[in-house]
Formats: structure tokens, sequence, C-alpha cells
């Protein structure tokens, strides 16, 4: 398999891994596009909602079955339905609103990734995008 | 960056890259889970709509700037504002409608992933999940 090379970063106020994802909804956070990647955001303005495939960097190990949010009141569920962090490949993926671009810099809201994340690809969310 | 490793892998009649993902709007596939991660889709089938996160396993070198679905008449894009396959981490995404599940066979619906794409990750689509 091959591997993978950040093509950015997130920046925000979540230093940690959070439990619970509702903590993000409507959160502003930046995307820090390395340079050499960022004629790859050219017009990406024309979209109102993005996807972010990024990496949980800082979750270790993984268990088939969990129980969503660590919470053992629910009951077990594989891991692929469920969006813990903790995956046999670490991918993290959001829908965000993409509020403005300033250079290298999206603005983004609803990302649910936490600050130093490497950010792996970005695409436009639309369903039925003519372009 | 980590190396990623597939979960399973894709089963479907296409067996080249596809310049026009309309071709698979309808289309069944079957997602084949290697037997060490079975049990991460336990209790999948309670949601109808999953994300399957892939490699383009076909798709070699990427441009920054392209014209989509390499049709010269469309206006050049950054390439993270279009679902081109030729990305610098060439990891595809995909909203599919799950039918069955069988064992470690997931049958479903919409996937535009070609015949032998590793898959990476799959995570309940649903945005206001409760469980």
């Amino acid at each position: 398999m091959d591997s993978f090379k950040p093509i950015g970063f997130v920046e925000n106020d979540f230093k940690e891994i959070q439990h619970n994802p509702d903590v993000f909804r409507d959160t502003v956070s930046r995307i820090r596009i390395l340079e050499e990647f960022v004629e790859g955001v050219y017009r990406i303005d024309d979209f109102s909602r993005l996807y972010v495939i990024f990496v949980f960097d800082r979750a270790e190990g993984y268990r088939l079955k969990i129980h969503p949010r660590g919470d053992e009141s629910k009951p077990l569920r594989g891991v692929f339905a469920t969006r813990s962090p903790y995956r046999p490949n670490p991918i993290g993926l959001a829908v965000v609103r993409l509020e403005a671009v300033q250079g290298n810099i999206l603005i983004v809201r609803d990302l649910d990734a936490i600050d130093g994340s490497p950010v792996l690809d970005i695409k436009p969310c639309e369903d039925d995008v003519t372009y």
C-alpha cells in the first residue's frame, strides 16, 4: 500500500482527541495548505461544502468491536459502523462549510479534527456538481 | 506519514478507470472485507448509507490544476475542487447505499470505484446518528 503525505494541516483550539464529535459543531478551523499544493485549491471557493479527509494522528491502536463514544451503556458495534478515531486505518472524514479562502488558508466550519491533524485530501461535497 | 493497509477490496464489472463517474450510478458492487477485519462490520446493517474510502490504485501521477473529466472545454480547476482520481494522495470517497451484508461481503450501490480497488475505511454516512 502506498504511503500518503500531508497536503496541509488543521489549526484550531482542540489540542486533544474529543470523544464527542458534537463539540466541533459550528466551530471554525483553518486548514493550512502546504505551499507545494496550493494551486490545488484554485477555484475551490465555487463550493460551499467540502469533504476533508485527514489522519487521526494521535489515535493509537484499535479494536474491531467497540462501545460507541466509549460509553459502555451503548451496545457493541463494529468499528466501521462508528466514527471512532481508533480504526485499522486512522482516517477521519468531515463535511465542512467553506467560509473563506485566504491564500493557502481555508477557513472552514464543522471540521471535527484536532489541532495539527494532517490533511490528506479535500473534495467538493456536492453530489451533482456540474463543472 | 503512516502507511495504510487495505481492509478489503472492491469487486465489480469496471476494469479500467472511468472518467465520467455517472457511469457508476445505480450499479452494484461487492466489498469483500478481509477476514481479519470482518468483526468491524458488526451491526453495520443498521445503516442504509455508508462512506467508503478507497485507493485509486491505477491512477498514476497528478497535476494540481486540471480540466474536469479531462474535458478541455471546461475551465481549469484545482484538483481539490474536483473528484479526479489523479490526486496528490490518490484517495477516493463514495457515498453508497448498503443493500445487504452476506458474511464478509457488503453488497452496495453507487460505489464509483473500479474492480480490485483497495478499501481503506468504511463509516456510517448519517449526519446525526444516535447509536
